[in-house]
């Protein structure tokens, strides 16, 4: 069948979202609704074993809805820095990527159009687009998880920076002389409002045989090496007083880091994302506090809301299939092959 | 004489920055050069009087040109929150504004065009323009005075933000229970890297007759409350250990707070003006070492130029002259009214 080149936009794309530890794609209309997912493990630290499983997600998907003529394109968010043409990842902590040209590498495995962008970049997109932040020109979107992810978007559009690493809002000085970061600095912003701030110190109240860690404690067995963001969250909602006032305190540095954000960039909205939110307003009432508490110019200006992500888990997905449209990417440099043509 | 609509571009703009002490005017041309200069006092806190001295400022140096018509617009750079839509000062600390129509009144007073900016944002895109950041892209700008002022310009446009009060860096809390700040916070970076720092060092260790401080007491005559940023500059210049050590001390912080905001903007370059900055590399060699400690990602990017503002004192006057060129403001509703036509 040919199909008109115009119709191409209509197409939906192909997002895929590569973390540590899973490589989660899906089938993306215009409107944003996924019409198909796939989910693997990220396969250890080979470059081309990853780049194998993303070949295959994409094929996976592609089938479901009809093959590769029924996609436009494919969009890649990474956990990584992606460099300001988006088609290479500089540097990945949890990858062990340096200097992948993965966008080509891919491409050429799959026959389609290509883009690579940092994951925290796409989620931001896809909220922003479809999600919490819909009808927002200027919006703060950060994604809680092990550290702070995080971007800013601008009238619709992600701020890259001259190296596209902007919005490493994670590493910001908050404590001078603080705890130490994988960053090799101390006191950064992630050290204290992330999930690890949190399993941080939930492991220690228990290691120190706290009594009051007993229903931490409680339900991890006694194995404070057992402690996740998620035991956490679960504690707190029952009530425990522990948990809560280790997501007050988490909340507190949110807020007040969130207050210095507002400062230099003056957002209309505030969107919070990554597991550590699935706590909501336990996370969230404490660092609205803060903030309120914290903003400069507090009462000469309309505060940005704080609010929750909406798009859960498949916002990387949404927004890198959202960049990956034709509207939206770099044109492809020749014609488009077709992975079955290839073979 | 009827001048065809087109060349209004080509002609001079006038530009004014407003200040807490004085009111700074000049005829600027297109290409960023001072044809004319004034400068009064700022009149107290009166708002019609210095509305008065704006619109004196301006009549004064439209005459030295040949008059109104040879002047296309007038800006303003105003020491204040100014609102989204550049007509209004919302709030300013030093001169007592509150929710001032500046725009439309200095309009009606010299039948010109008018735009009204913050002063930070107005340096800014004069250092972008025609200054230390010409050619750069993503452009982070401090101005070092009593406070920290500030903008991000991007892609030639500074950023304004949600109430157009963007820019606002120097209350991000870089020390948990720090110095009290004006804003009402602790521990806010202006605390530790302006003038203000360096004088309240200096006064403390006059005050408690430290030996260390005997070059500075007796540069003030023994009276702690003379000490201001300039004298410090001089001792630091003349070699005096403890002004230099202050203006170390002060750069390790500057260094420290512009490693977060590169963490978040990912900017190419960064200017640091005002006052504070005469001292030079003075400041800006310990300040460069501390970024490059702090910054994340060192090593596999490429990290900003941190150089020091070229337009000394007139950057705000020829930032405003630029904002007002029309090529750039918004049209005037109505007729451009000529002042001498009203009379």
């Amino acid at each position: 069948m040919t199909r008109p080149l115009g119709s191409r936009r209509e197409l939906p794309t192909i997002g895929i979202d590569i973390g540590g530890t899973k490589v989660l794609g899906g089938v993306v209309d215009a409107a944003g609704r996924v019409l198909a997912r796939r989910l693997h493990p990220t396969p250890g630290t080979d470059v081309a074993e990853v780049e194998r499983v993303i070949a295959l997600v994409v094929e996976e998907l592609a089938e479901e809805v009809g093959g590769h003529h029924e996609v436009a394109a494919v969009g890649i968010g990474a956990a990584g820095f992606v460099d300001t043409d988006r088609s290479r990842v500089r540097f990945s902590p949890h990858l062990a990527w340096r200097d992948e040209p993965l966008r080509d590498a891919v491409q050429a495995r799959v026959g389609l159009p290509v883009v690579v962008d940092n994951d925290a970049n796409a989620a931001a997109l896809a909220e922003v687009r479809f999600g919490a932040a819909l009808g927002h020109r200027e919006v703060l979107c950060l994604t809680l998880g092990t550290g702070i992810g995080g971007a800013l978007v601008l009238d619709g559009r992600v701020l890259r920076g001259a190296n596209g690493m902007a919005g490493e809002f994670g590493h910001m000085q908050v404590v001078p002389g603080g705890h130490r970061c994988e960053c090799g600095n101390r006191g950064c912003w992630e050290q204290y409002a992330s999930g690890n701030a949190l399993v941080r110190d939930a492991r220690e109240l228990i290691r120190a045989a706290s009594p009051v860690a007993h229903r931490l404690r409680e339900l991890v067995g006694g194995d404070a090496g057992l402690v996740t963001g998620p035991v956490v969250t679960e504690a707190a909602r029952e009530g425990d007083p522990l948990a809560v006032e280790l997501f007050h305190d988490m909340g507190g540095w949110l807020g007040v880091g969130l207050a210095g954000m507002a400062a230099a960039f003056d957002p209309s909205c505030v969107v919070v994302g990554g597991g550590v939110s699935d706590a909501g307003e336990i996370l969230l009432a404490p660092a609205r506090a803060a903030f309120s508490r914290s903003l400069v110019g507090r009462g000469h200006r309309r505060e940005p809301d704080i609010v929750a992500a909406a798009l859960g888990g498949d916002a990387g997905l949404i927004g890198a299939a959202a960049m990956a449209r034709p509207a939206t990417h770099r044109p492809l440099r020749g014609r488009v092959r077709r992975l079955r043509g290839q073979r």
